[in-house]
């Protein structure tokens, strides 16, 4: 991955609108992240391994599913505004497997399950005001490979103009 | 559920030690968590809203799961403390259904997803010092139902002594 530093330097108003968006619900500023990387598709953010940190001097493994949670509702939300769409976007369901302990940073990146099903859930969203999106989301290992893998579902509900 | 505080009044020690143990986690004490109630059998935990709400207003799906993901370990290592075996307890992987919006203080409980699972799990681990058990969490809602269920796997480790 890019470094993180880089994107942050020239972060777009749409990348600061969610960062802003994070830091105003209170778990989610307990959790110090900030958006890393942003290139369309996928959506990187990063929490200090300090803030995270359980007994055994490994990340806790509430905290890497919260980071990818967040991951994929901020890259939904990021391209519905994208598209123009107003709607409000929530976590249906969640599968979480946890693959490795993690002593770094984390990093957490989400992607659309299927790139091609994004067409259908806007056309969807617009005609029926509600739709659904099956995302993915890891955590990655600074040796390479995840630590966690996320497989979610998201509705987005229109909002009335 | 009955009152949380008439059950902390009567706190026991091993609850007192895991309550110690969710606190000296930084992500966890940022939680601001309690140990509501242990039965046995059920382990409850309760968290205030204030810390876990959202951008709208109801509670952050990723601190759901992560108090539910808390009380299935608590509970398992409740009950392994109870044995007189002493191992860590890691969460392996979790499935989580977001039903309803939960508008008031998180109250999670936790048990065994099949109670007759217990004898045969506590055997593998004193065998094979390594044993795998499935569990079930929620999020109680004031109203009556859940907010959250979550089902989990964790794998227990026995310490070498």
């Amino acid at each position: 991955m890019p470094s993180p530093l880089a994107h942050n330097a020239g972060m777009s108003p749409a990348l600061e609108r969610l960062n802003c968006h994070y830091q105003m619900m209170p778990p989610v500023k307990a959790m110090r992240l900030r958006v890393a990387a942003f290139d369309g598709e996928r959506l990187c953010l990063h929490a200090p391994l300090a803030c995270h940190v359980n007994d055994k001097g490994c990340a806790f493994g509430g905290s890497l599913g919260s980071l990818m949670t967040l991951a994929a509702w901020g890259l939904v939300s990021l391209r519905l505004e994208a598209e123009d769409l107003a709607a409000e976007v929530y976590v249906a369901d969640t599968q979480v497997r946890y693959l490795a302990p993690l002593y770094a940073d984390l990093e957490a990146e989400a992607q659309l399950a299927e790139p091609q099903a994004w067409t259908g859930f806007v056309q969807t969203l617009r005609s029926r005001g509600r739709a659904r999106l099956q995302l993915a989301a890891c955590i990655r290992l600074p040796e390479g490979g995840a630590a966690a893998e996320c497989s979610a579902r998201y509705v987005a509900i229109a909002r009335r103009a």
